[in-house]
């Protein structure tokens, strides 16, 4: 355990740049050992500082360069299932930014080609699992202490969504991170979707169906609605409560430093996840390259990253319907028995 | 205004011996003149120690006890309607606790009779309406500043039922609460509602479908979302945030004393509504005795009641069901412009 | 008990003419029988729109006036001592304002002229004994939930101060609540205290050592410390921590409407304690009424009025000094055994 | 920057072992290049797993050893001069762990060894300088919205106290954290010092004066209370409140997961340090690697190691005496200007 694990970077973006970033400065037992990006400025870029590290345009060169141990791939969407496979084909190690693969045909490729492997290779990047909060909660259904949760109320706001963001992505980009963090903290696939979609905001672009209230059935007669809301302009705010049996729990309120100034006490609201979940981040890739170089996978599988694609086209689906959508998914291979942990 | 308003009571069961013991003793103004109840005995150990009470068995006989100047209906639902109207024929001010009257078809006759009268006699027992922390909301959504409401979510639990509770009171005798909430929040008719069943909680009565998700749609494009729960077993809270385009405001959360002891810091949760609304009940006989010795007519109308009820009938058709079930009002006559204050 | 408590208001400035609105329109079982100010006029604007009640120049013509059965001193402080003689005398039930008397030597003679009586006629208006929060504090000290109390940590805020107000009045007007609070809360007598100086705020009058922090110390070793500061613009903070052996208890926090908007999750602070402490003095006038109709005396005692302007007198002289100042009380007369509640 | 820090730790107990873990597999950039403790078992144990470590049990030998870089100094504190002098002699950057010298007259001779070098090589570990709360508090305090600091109002309370725990361990040991966190807040030394002494806690071990209750003066007119309480039982609680001219601003309040069951809402309260400071010793350590690889010094100065024992010696007098006790330092060299940050 004492050499560092080389790690591939495929994508010097601004996803990829910061992994770049946490890899060299941030977890400790890793090192960058190769970067692969189209553009090779940006990726040049992104190495500025660091020895040692040859950029490359194409993935396979940097999956073959030498020194590499595991694959961190943060590049477009679109380019995943390629790199996936071309990482089962080395054998080798794979963290995977979310969305895992655009699409849930190309998600259950990626499921197939890794249950032939018969083992697990690959880790799909759902950061909220790392995030000390929801894993407090999480532990606290998993002990049982309240009871079996019967609901979960979730909040999703930003202050502004990206140019291009459309009605679909509301959920299949900002909801998708409840998807998996409901099938996560219940241990249950979620079985049908509903989208109710209140008159628009006057904040939100022109046609843009913001905000949403999703609500998701789920294979334990358990119910998980969702505000998403993606243009409030107030604040960054994610939030869950679940109740159950014999008590509720709730993360994601406001704390930390109270100021009372001007007839008002209050308490900051963040800007962005890079504030709130920050910690999450690091805290899941230092996870990684620790599993990585026992010898082990955890965390979300791509199972996880099928799952949630199917419940988001799904919930697109009843978003542009506006009735209620099954979700139907592939039989689950023997090697992702029971919702990963 | 120097003289007392004489005030005559129906029913001196549970509330209305609570609201004998308030005009006698808490609110200012006020005297009980005069008690109606089918168990005389009843009647008679609510009035105990009150000076110049005459205690009847006949509705008619109470209104026409000398010195009554209006009538408090609390006696069991089934007996509004008639009392209703035998007021109305009197010319006498009403206080009428809710539900106004079982069944659409008899609140939609007391709604006729008072628009017949041309003029304002009745004021529904929507106490909520007197909560100082709902009319903070009111007073916020009202102002403007945090912008149009887009999302109200609601949060009904009760520590447990009462004997005899049906799937169906949920919603027509909890939800009902929230009902008017929201019609007087928004200043919005309810237009739409869907009813979710997750699986019963196991600590609700055999056959009772506790908690339900209940979704409401409104005239203006907001939805409404209530959590009702009433065999949660953990305390008694009625929660509402109002999700608004520029901001969003909560009401209802844990507050007052907090204690750190043993590791934990905690605050209570009151066990049932006498807590919570103890207040809000003062309020609502004060203000009623204050307008009504000035000859006004405030608070919630028997429109509203009438508009309840549809809503509820709507929201139990809609559980029964399990689809969307819209609401159907009868013309709002122009007595009750707007949805009242 | 069906008769209303007819009662005497000395004093028609800004608290009387505020205790003449409450015993005429908000607490139940009494009627404002007479009033008495030097300014005639004043005293005419105060009892406007209120039927049968003569106004009088003099004390004596008020206390001797048809139907007075009680007595509530509003005057300025000055005239008290005179007003509670005149009352002791006619066998009056009295609701004395705080302060009860100034200076310690006035109040002894008030303490040793009931004493004389043999019983109590009087109550000292000290209504935070009122105030839902604190008696919820007080309630839980007394269970011995918590075991010994060892410190309690005080905060008095207010926005401003009004022209005239002087350093000592920082301890004998503003920190004299915290005093009384403390005997009431703990069951002790204060034993000895020293005040410390910081830099005074530059938003602090020219000369006002503002703010102060004042340190207590009590008959069974334990430590009352208190923030004052009363201009410090921002909002009306009443706060309290009970640290005990087994935990901590605290009121006073912000609370209520939490609204979330601009990057921060906000809730009001009030701007005065009218806004704060409206229902206690509501309920301390009610039981006092109530407990007078039973003809009984509870509250604050004459003892605690005098005790209270001993230990701020102690407190100036800390102030001035810059050293401790022990407390030196007279003997309790046998009538006000223990720390009343 | 490429190459990783090769740290010396000095001390292989519970702090010691813990640095090692941290150095090895938390903190990114660094490795442990030796270890040096009297108990060559116990250090062995420490590096068990890591390659290449050689284990002294002299200081000047793994000072000495190949690949050192810096030294972090985890030793008893009586070690601390002689290693912190070592450390200088052979021009090697430090970490060194509170207390930086046991006595004002070692710490002295630590200040004066540095300023002959006429640059600084040592940090002292005080880790609240790199919790987030304590240094979103320092930002708001250094912006100057809240206008000058008033008052500090701090609550340091331990579940229990370790065995031998003296009643001057309360000062020179507990708010030896709260006498830097001053000091670097308000940037402004400390002048005077009084200790009140509250009647012990049953539960605090005969003889030990806890709780304690500790009142800091400053050199700008600003007050410190620092409530002390190592026996409270209840939980792990560190706050603080500034109070400025404009505002104030509270850090350690719980927050996190609210549980509501059995009729409270809930929040947990942490046991011990090593959960609510788990972070910012993470980030002390990262911060040291990385302005150590950039020939850099920051955080805490020797002469802040100092300054705070000379402090802490002060209120040790002060809780002896009973009295007032003025602080009195020696002049600090130039290389010292300004409370460092």
């Amino acid at each position: 355990m004492s050499d560092l694990l080389g790690v591939a970077v495929l994508g010097a973006g601004h996803m990829g740049a910061d992994h770049i970033r946490r890899l060299a400065h941030v977890v400790s037992g890793a090192r960058v050992a190769a970067v692969a990006d189209p553009d090779a400025g940006r990726a040049k870029e992104a190495v500025a500082g660091l020895d040692g590290v040859v950029v490359h345009t194409e993935v396979e060169a940097a999956l073959a360069a030498p020194g590499v141990d595991a694959v961190l791939i943060a590049s477009p969407g679109p380019a995943h299932e390629e790199a996936l496979l071309a990482a089962f084909a080395r054998d080798l190690p794979v963290l995977c930014e979310k969305p895992m693969v655009p699409g849930s045909a190309g998600a259950l490729r990626v499921v197939e080609a890794e249950a032939r492997l018969g083992r697990r290779l690959a880790q799909v990047g759902f950061m909220r699992r790392y995030d000390t909060e929801y894993r407090r909660l999480k532990s606290l259904l998993d002990s049982g202490r309240l009871g079996r949760p019967l609901m979960l109320h979730c909040t999703h706001r930003n202050v502004s969504s990206p140019p291009g963001f459309t009605s679909a992505m509301l959920i299949d980009s900002s909801v998708s991170h409840e998807i998996d963090a409901a099938r996560w903290l219940l241990d249950q696939e979620l079985t049908a979707v509903s989208v109710f979609r209140p008159r628009p905001a006057s904040g939100a672009p022109e046609g843009l169906l913001d905000p949403q209230f999703v609500l998701f059935e789920t294979a334990g007669g358990a119910l998980v609605d969702v505000e998403v809301f993606v243009n409030c302009g107030f604040g960054y705010q994610v939030r869950c409560e679940a109740v159950c049996e014999q008590g509720s729990a709730r993360i994601g309120e406001e704390h930390a430093m109270a100021v009372t100034a001007a007839g008002a006490a209050s308490r900051e609201v963040p800007d962005d996840y890079l504030v709130r979940f920050a910690d999450a981040y690091d805290r899941e890739v230092q996870a990684w390259v620790d599993a990585t170089r026992r010898g082990r996978v955890t965390g979300a599988s791509v199972w996880d990253g099928y799952a949630s694609s199917v419940v988001a086209e799904a919930g697109v689906r009843a978003l542009e319907s506006g009735g209620r959508v099954t979700v139907e998914l592939a039989p689950r291979p023997d090697l992702y028995a029971g919702v990963s942990r």
